[in-house]
């Protein structure tokens, strides 16, 4: 294949992000003028690979190319919208990379026997209204009705901003599809991590969506003067506080494949010459293993009791969000798996610690995800980046897998 | 002596109380119409005690009972200015008990061959001005002038409130006194901490009031998603800073006489899903003994290199405040000590975490402290209480130390 599909996906990639409300930087929400605009580059970039083209009933691009023999799809991509100031690659590699591996399959008189789906999904990122994951949920036939009465910062209800979008906010449940219609879903992301960048690895395989819950914990200890009590005679919400932190960082190093983080503390009344009498922090775990999750959150609660007790202090643990991990599709990574080792690259797998378009579809079809490296891990943000060879490398992977898939396996 | 000492501190403290610029509430600030209305009334008690009485010219004041053989005085007092919604002990008692055990001797004919003075200070809370302890500053001739300039909430200087108060600010440096004209002083304080309660005892001897130090400390680690970035690879600014907190109360603990609080913590950039980048927490120290307080903040600062090192973070600890501790003086400390046992009182000793009109005095003649238990240790509150009994055992501890002074010891 040709060694120009990185500059290729960095030559699209500069146009997406030149579609942006503000200027000099690069924000683009969902059913706007500057997602019309996306959509529209996309489609052109669809068309001109020989893909058949429309939007859907909630505003994602959705681009296809027939099969020889078999009208099922294997899907592909990822999200067109940003967050505010985002970074260019983060969604937008995931639609781009496929686009130029479909422009090479072309180029080079390639004729696969089963249908292959572009979806540039209208909204993941969730910065416009309340609700995520807008576009994939609409086709996974997952999108609850009642999103479409969410509004924006401007009063601007999602079933208003379809209409605007030019489509009828009462068939959006038209965008569904059904599993039968597709072999699976892979979707190209940046990592948004540093694990790849570590292990220096262009690309890797996503063992997993990591499922995650959030906590809201406070201390309840006593305050008093930071003069006259005695260290013997204190009950220091804090200091219980810095040992439950400490020991939650303990027991996730220790178990396999588990983040927990302390994001949010506040100590009251927050007086430097105060003991403090209550302290509230947050806590955010995550595991592609739900088990390991569950085993994590009984150690915390366990170390947390041992605080209390201790201490003399109540601690309460309140969970405030939960989410299951969604498991990436055996067959398909294997698959992936195969295709990156024979384009040269060690396999590395790994869990992806945020959300993606992948989760929903996971609800359709088999889901299976490649990351790519990206620099310093840096994401949400303008400095985000990663490489034209890195590029060339997912797009080679792409080719790869496309070219050689095991269709039989899938029937 | 009589048994009602107790009952008419309480009518006096319970008369002060009433004297507050808010409804409901304690507040009374230095050089206010209400500091008039309580000077008055602490004149007209003195008076009743066979004392001569005058405002001196920062707006003290100030009562003497002349001596049989010799003119030096022993000075007792302390502040009658508030914080805002106060308690009604904190400062009063040490003005009234003496009172009260000035009308005991008169009542009993009792003539001592020194003299007495009581002194109600104008202001050790600095409630109204920056600056604080402006009363046993001016006796001890060490208020810098400058403070005259200092401004209260109302653009009111304290030289014009002097001049309102009927003071000629021109004069405040007569205030001052010399130290030949003194034997020492003595100040009744409730303790404001715990540790009477604890032990069971209505008074204590307070052994110096501890030094103190303040700190800002900063931990620079790497901001991520909270998702994405394994364990291992982290730098997390908040596990860092809590490693420390732990390592200072484990310090304070094991050294005598030091307390050491955390009581102000902000991690950055403070959201639940993204690792702590930087975290900046307070510092104080304090301890009776400074060179247990500077052996304390060695201590404290190995430790924080240690975690520094380990965790590959950068913490820089900059202290903002110092005050060296004031030892109170052993001949005074020894006779209120003396006056305990003879009262039938265990004699325990305790430092004082909190500054006190004593500290100033230091720079002027010997000083010492009887501290009174007070419930549960609360103070600079309206919960504030002490009882009628220990208030009997302060004015009786006073009466004994008066009648039983070794005079010849002094001079």
């Amino acid at each position: 294949m040709s060694t120009t599909a990185g500059s290729k996906v960095f030559e699209y990639i500069e146009k997406l992000a030149a579609i942006s409300e503000d200027d000099g930087k690069l924000t683009r929400v969902s059913l706007s003028e500057q997602h019309r605009q996306a959509n529209q580059l996309v489609a052109g970039l669809m068309r001109d690979a020989g893909m058949l083209v429309h939007t859907d009933a909630i505003g994602n691009i959705v681009g296809r190319l027939e099969g020889q023999s078999d009208s099922r799809a294997l899907l592909l991509g990822s999200h067109l919208d940003t967050v505010r100031d985002a970074g260019r690659f983060d969604g937008m590699l995931g639609v781009v990379a496929p686009i130029v591996c479909i422009e090479q399959l072309q180029k080079n008189g390639v004729k696969l026997p089963f249908a292959v789906e572009i979806v540039g999904f209208c909204d993941e990122e969730g910065v416009r209204f309340p609700s995520t994951l807008l576009g994939s949920r609409a086709i996974a036939g997952t999108l609850d009705p009642a999103v479409l009465n969410e509004c924006d910062a401007n009063n601007i209800s999602l079933a208003d901003a379809l209409q605007a979008f030019g489509q009828d906010p009462a068939k959006v449940s038209s965008a569904s599809r059904s599993a039968d219609e597709f072999l699976g879903f892979v979707e190209v992301h940046i990592e948004q991590g540093p694990v790849l960048e570590r292990e220096g690895l262009p690309v890797g395989l996503v063992s997993a969506i990591s499922g995650a819950g959030r906590y809201s914990i406070t201390v309840d200890g006593v305050a008093g003067h930071a003069g006259t009590v005695p260290m013997h005679l204190r009950s220091d919400a804090l200091v219980a506080a810095s040992e439950c932190i400490v020991e939650i960082e303990r027991i996730c190093q220790a178990l396999p494949d588990v983040v927990g983080t302390v994001g949010v503390i506040d100590a009251r009344p927050g007086a430097g010459n105060v003991i403090p009498g209550q302290v509230e922090f947050s806590l955010d775990l995550r595991s592609s293993r739900d088990s390991t999750r569950d085993q994590a959150q009984q150690q915390i609660y366990n170390a947390i009791d041992s605080v209390a007790a201790k201490r003399k202090v109540a601690i309460n643990c309140q969970q405030t969000y939960e989410a299951n991990s969604v498991t990436c599709d055996q067959w398909l990574s294997g698959q992936i798996g195969q295709a990156i080792s024979a384009c040269g690259h060690r396999l590395h797998s790994l869990p992806s610690g945020a959300g993606h378009d992948a989760m929903a579809l996971a609800e359709l079809t088999n889901v299976a995800m490649l990351f790519v490296r990206c620099a310093g891990g840096i994401s949400h943000n303008p400095e985000e980046s990663i490489t034209e060879e890195d590029a060339e490398v997912a797009v080679q992977v792409l080719y790869q897998l496309l070219t050689q898939f095991e269709y039989d396996a899938a029937s």
